[in-house]
């Protein structure tokens, strides 16, 4: 089976936020994340593979040549594998022992890609999103986490919200002018890690759900850590 | 003084690498980016502003729209100014109270602008990096280090060179098999970090250097973590 013009036509289509919402659908792309995909509990709706891919889906199978993977792919680089699967509501497990990540308007896909997969590192299962979030089923976003947004739970909510409805949860927020995170003690269980947007960190209208300031206590001269980079060092911090 | 099209055409030229060796030259773009650029020892040649930029550049500086500023950038969203640069060979400096930090063969550019950004914030002042690694000047470093590449020292030169001519350095490798870098006592004076390549890790003939492997722990599922991420968790293991 080779891939007619209207299967093109809709894999293409999924490039774009609007139709993998109108079709609650999304791409996933490479051999690794793709074996991951097919191990996890989403849905896959459709896979195009070139000959030269060698995975284990036993579904129905669209052969496709590399110029005709090229067209469909978002990558530079296509890698012999494109599947198209079925987006999932999810909810946060109950197991608070490690702390809840919630991320206020993180906007760059691959920071949001590269949160959940050190998230996943650190077995640090759930994660928060304010809906001004970037979506996680943009393609860079997957692409970023390298296959451990199949084994986290994500949710988009509105932070107020969800802070209101756990009140028991001690909220840590990552601000400059916090505590030296290197000192103070973090607790792991039933807590928040609140991170802010790439400029402008955590909206004021948050301040008044964080129990807790921490920081990265700065020893040279950059203004700012990258959101990703800041995340995983408090991460390492708070699992160790 | 409006864009003309041969410097329209110059300029555009030195976003290929071959251009910035042939010219010795490099693009630095944005408002936060550039105004550290004009306070760093970089030469700079040439300032390509729209009227909204308010920098601090006193000498010619050349006025250009929003469209012809888009036309010479790199950026999707170009931030009112543009400069030319010049190119600067680098040397370490000897103070090693921090430890160096070595790459081996990072290609990914914002990896590498990140790890930069990391490192000026830590006050690692030293990176040496393989020649296989993706090049300094390269737009998107420049962009990702977000203006720390003009502070630190950067050299690019064969990694078992530097190793056999800084024999008396300890040198720390990120290998998976590596002891728990949480639990290992890390000396930051006279060493280095190693870290290795973002899919094949440090090529084995780097091996016979390294007199400690170190790795961060694993408590979940992800299969590794981005080189950036793991070079700052260790980064503030050293320093803190």
């Amino acid at each position: 089976m080779s891939l007619s013009n209207q299967q093109k036509k809709f894999v293409k289509s999924l490039q774009l936020k609007k139709n993998r919402i109108k079709y609650n659908l999304f791409l996933v792309e490479g051999e690794k994340i793709v074996e991951e995909l097919l191990n996890s509990d989403f849905e896959v709706v459709g896979v195009f593979a070139t000959k030269d891919w060698s995975g284990s889906f036993i579904g129905s199978l669209t052969e496709v040549s590399e110029q005709e993977l090229a067209s469909i792919s978002t990558l530079k680089t296509p890698n012999n594998v494109l599947a198209v699967a079925k987006q999932k509501q999810q909810q946060l497990s109950n197991n608070f022992s490690k702390p809840i990540i919630a991320l206020d308007t993180i906007q760059d896909p691959g920071n949001l890609g590269t949160i959940i997969r050190t998230a996943d590192w650190f077995g640090m299962n759930n994660i928060v999103c304010s809906e001004s979030c970037v979506e996680m089923y943009n393609p860079k976003v997957v692409q970023a986490t390298m296959g451990s947004i199949f084994r986290l739970n994500i949710v988009f909510t509105s932070l107020i919200d969800f802070f209101k409805e756990n009140e028991h949860l001690q909220v840590y927020g990552a601000l400059l002018d916090g505590k030296n995170c290197f000192t103070t003690t973090l607790h792991s269980d039933n807590s928040v890690l609140l991170m802010g947007n790439e400029s402008v960190g955590i909206t004021p209208k948050l301040f008044p759900y964080i129990h807790e300031k921490i920081a990265i206590p700065k020893f040279g001269h950059a203004e700012s850590l990258n959101v990703a980079i800041a995340t995983s060092i408090l991460c390492a911090e708070f699992v160790k």
